[in-house]
C-alpha cells in the first residue's frame, strides 16, 4: 500500500500505533493534539534539531528504512550527549513522496522506536507532508543537571581527547557505496558504524560529572568539529596525527587512507572534548569505551587546528570537514 | 551572492546576526552550540513542529521570503495558542538549494525575527542543509499554566465557536494564484490573510483562563479540524452554515464561493473551540476580535460533522478538509 492510498491521517494513526504507548511519567500529552505537553521541574532544558534529506544525507539504495529511523534520532541524541544531558522527548517532521510504501514507514518507525526505547525517549508529536524526496527532521528535548558541556570553554593547557574510534562511519559509507566485498563480519561492522551510530549519552554525563566543560559531538569530522571548538573558545589546537584512535579493522581495510578518514570523515558521533590531564586520566579509568588523548589546546593560532607528526613537525592537510554548500560532490555521502 | 559561495558556517553566522541577540531571561545558550539550553520552573512545557516545503506549502512566485519567515513561525505559534500556552523558544531547520541568494535568507530571517519579537520568542538553534527545494521546519517550545486546551474534551451540550473570520487565507491564495486584479487595499487584505496569519495567543490564553477545555487551531479547514475534535472527543458536531463568520470582503469578492471557502479553506489559524454557552458569552465580551457560535456538539454521529441549513435541514458537502496525500491537485495551495 502506498502512502497516498492510506492518507495523511491514516498514516498518523499507523505511526502512533507503531511507535507505541509513551512510557515517560513526565509526559502529559503525546501524539494527537496541537502540541505535546510535559511536566518540568526546576532544571535546564536542552533543545536540538537535525534533519536527514534523501540524496543529501542518505540514499535509499544503501540505508534501510529501519536504519534511517535509528539514525535520524541518533544524530539528535548525540547532540544532547555532547552537552552532558539526558534526552527525553522527540518530535518528528516527515516529508514523503506519495508513492512511498506504507510498510517502509512502519520500518522507519520501528528503527526510531528501537533507539528511543534504549535511551528512554518518547516520540510525542510531529507532522507529515507530501515532499519531492524523503525528509526526516527530528527535534529533541532533553535535560541537563547543572554543568553544560559547551564549545566555548577550551583553555590553553587542556588536552584534547576523543571517545571511541575515528573514521569508521565514513569508511562504512565508502564500502557501501562501492559495494566493496569484504567478509560479512567486517561489512556488518562498518555498516553499523555508518548507519547505527551509538550516541554517547552515558559518556557525556560522565564528562560533565567529572569537571569537563568543553565537548562537541563528531558529526562534521574531527578537524571541522575541533575548529568549531577553537573558534568558540578563541584558542588554537595541536593534534598529533600518530595518536589518532584508528581501529585495527580500519587500518587493515583502508591502509594509508585510514588516517584521512580519521581526520576528516564525519558522522562518527563520538565525543570530542578538552580538559586537564588528570580529569582525562580519571575518565579513562571509569569509561567502558576507549578515551584517547590526541592533542592539546594552545593560546596561539586562535581558531586553527595544527597537525603535528611524530617529530612535532607541522603536517599540511587540505580537507577540514564537511560544509553543506562548499564541500565537493553532489551529496554528503 | 549565492548560498554555496558563503558556505554553511558563514550562513549560520549571518543568520545568527540577522536574527539578533536573544532577549529572554530564561535562555542560557542560543545559536552556536550542540543544543540550546534554557531554565525551566515547575510548569508544563509544550512542544510542536511544523514544516513548510516549497511547491507543497508555498511557491516562490507568490510568497516573499520575508512572508515565508513570518508564516513558518506563525503556524507553530498557532499550535501553542491552540493549547492556551505561551511560546518561548524556536529552532529552525533550513533546507536550501545551493543557488539560493543569501539576500533571500536575510529576508527570511527578518520575517522570522519580526513575528518572534512580537510574541517574545527567541530563535535559539537549528541547522542548515543542502536540499533540492526550500524546506523550512520550525520546532517551537512553549509553556502552559495549568489548563490545557486539548481536542478531546468536547461534550454534548457544548456550543462550537470560532475566533475571527473563515476562509480568508484560502481566498487570498486563490487571488494570488490567479493574479486576480482587485483594488490594492482588498488585495493587501487577502494577501495578509494568507501569508501573514496572526496566531491567537492572547485569545487562547483567555479561553484557558475562562474554563474552555477544548480547542484546535484552523489549519486544515473548519470541517477537517472540527472532525479532529469530534474523533478525539467521541462526539458529533452540528454546524449551522448560515452562522459562519464570513467577512464582508469575502462575500463581495467571492459571492457564492465564499461559503465553500469558509467551510473547507485551510490555514486561517483562527481558534475553533467548544464550551458551555455562558462561557462563550463571557469570552465575546472580553475579546477584541469576533467570536461566533457556529454550531453545537451532540452525542450522536460520533466523529462526524453534520451541516444544517437555516431550516435545520442537513446539507451535503463533499470536501472535508486538507489531507496531504489524498487531496486533489499537486500542491496544497
Amino acid at each position: 500500500m502506498k502512502v497516498w492510498e492510506l492518507g495523511e491521517f491514516g498514516l498518523i494513526e499507523l505511526i502512533a500505533r507503531t511507535v507505541g504507548k509513551a512510557k515517560r511519567r513526565d509526559l502529559i500529552l503525546g501524539i494527537g493534539d496541537d502540541t505535546a505537553a510535559w511536566r518540568t521541574d526546576k532544571s535546564i532544558q536542552l533543545g536540538t534539531t537535525d534533519i536527514l534529506i534523501q540524496n543529501v544525507h542518505f540514499t535509499l539504495d544503501i540505508a534501510t528504512w529501519r536504519e534511517l529511523g535509528w539514525k535520524a534520532l541518533a544524530v539528535n541524541i548525540s547532540d544532547i550527549a555532547a552537552m552532558g544531558g539526558t534526552p527525553s522527548f522527540a518530535m518528528v517532521s516527515l516529508g514523503l513522496p506519495p508513492e512511498t510504501e506504507v510498510d517502509n514507514i512502519v520500518d522507519l518507525c520501528r528503527g526510531m522506536k528501537e533507539i528511543a526505547s534504549k535511551f528512554d525517549v518518547d516520540i510525542v508529536g510531529g507532522n507529515i507532508s507530501r515532499a519531492p524526496v524523503v525528509i526526516i527532521d527530528v527535534s529533541l528535548i532533553g535535560k541537563a543537571s547543572g554543568t553544560l558541556l559547551t564549545r566555548s570553554e577550551a583553555a590553553p593547557g587542556d588536552q584534547i581527547a576523543v571517545t571511541g574510534y575515528l573514521g569508521l562511519s565514513a569508511a562504512g559509507l565508502k564500502i557501501l557505496k562501492a559495494k566493496r566485498k569484504l567478509d560479512s563480519k567486517t561489512t556488518a561492522f562498518f555498516r553499523e558504524a555508518h548507519l547505527r551510530p551509538r550516541p554517547r549519552v552515558t559518556e557525556g554525563q560522565a564528562l560533565a560529572q567529572h569537571g569537563v566543560k568543553t565537548a562537541i559531538d563528531l558529526s562534521d569530522g574531527l578537524l571541522g568539529d575541533l575548529k568549531h571548538i577553537c573558534k568558540a573558545s578563541n584558542v588554537g589546537a595541536r593534534v598529533w596525527i600518530n595518536k589518532l584512535p584508528i581501529h585495527p579493522l580500519l587500518k587493515s581495510t583502508f591502509k594509508k587512507e585510514s588516517r584521512g578518514l580519521a581526520l576528516s570523515g564525519g558522522e562518527d558521533y563520538e565525543l570530542l572534548f578538552t580538559a586537564r590531564s588528570k580529569i582525562i586520566v580519571k575518565l579513562r579509568n571509569i569509561m567502558s569505551i576507549p578515551v584517547t588523548v590526541i592533542g592539546e589546546i594552545a593560546a596561539d593560532k586562535q581558531g586553527q587546528v595544527t597537525l603535528l607528526d611524530e617529530h612535532g613537525k607541522a603536517v599540511k592537510w587540505d580537507e577540514t570537514g564537511w560544509d553543506h554548500f562548499k564541500s565537493p560532490g553532489l551529496t554528503k555521502q
